[in-house]
């Protein structure tokens, strides 16, 4: 291996500053998710599954778009059944597997939860970022997510 | 509650591209550590202490510093025990508690992995950016860090 090229000044705050402000943004956010008796993890598979066809997605789908492993996944979807939030079915027409859906219950808990949580988003991170910024981040990080999307 | 404000397009472009750079980047680097036998949150622990004094720190103050709950990082520390790169040591001086130390191992596998992670690092995120683009992450990043630390 080539001699190391060590992280700058420049490089190494932003990095640090990046990785910083993700862990105590998410913890944050989990803490105020805490209120309403769901996690992180809960909401995003709530808004997952709330914008998807008939509020539905098939297990795999799910794993991929919430970036996890499917076995994380599927314990994820039992404590949520457990719940109420979700049920699995599974799709007698389809060999591709079972499907986590929304129940009514889960469904009633996103439209309660989404206002609070939006609000929490704004409090901690968007409202504290102008316009340019919001662009400039999205201008520097979409690429980067494009890079890695093909690597998966 | 006053009327839900939702994100703007913009809002929302920034807010998703942020929490999807970060899962992405995250689960390469995890990857790309696999090959050394060792997890992201392995790394995390081992440059913490590698930097600290004596390469040792008191249980809290690691947990305060990867952001973590004690009873996690606690589990943590014995899966890394069990691989012999730290070992906990009583201070018997001091009745705050276990110290995390780094063993001769664990300082030698930082100093050979450390080169591979920070290429890692570079091809998949900080390459990708211009200083500028770094220069304004951290203007950006810097003082929601400062806020979200008020708050815990």
């Amino acid at each position: 291996m080539n001699a190391p090229r060590w992280l700058t000044d420049t490089e190494q705050r932003a990095w640090r500053a990046h990785l910083a402000l993700h862990k105590l943004l998410m913890h944050r956010l989990d803490r105020e998710l805490q209120e309403f008796e769901l996690s992180l993890n809960d909401y995003e598979i709530l808004v997952n599954l709330s914008e998807s066809p008939e509020r539905r997605m098939r297990m795999s789908d799910l794993a991929d778009a919430t970036i996890q492993s499917r076995s994380r996944l599927s314990h994820q979807i039992s404590r949520m059944e457990a719940k109420g939030l979700v049920v699995r079915e599974d799709c007698r027409d389809d060999r591709r597997g079972t499907f986590a859906v929304l129940t009514q219950q889960g469904w009633e808990t996103i439209q309660r939860v989404a206002p609070h949580h939006v609000a929490s988003v704004r409090e901690h991170f968007v409202d504290r970022l102008t316009d340019d910024q919001l662009d400039e981040l999205d201008a520097a990080y979409t690429p980067i997510v494009e890079h890695l999307k093909k690597l998966r």
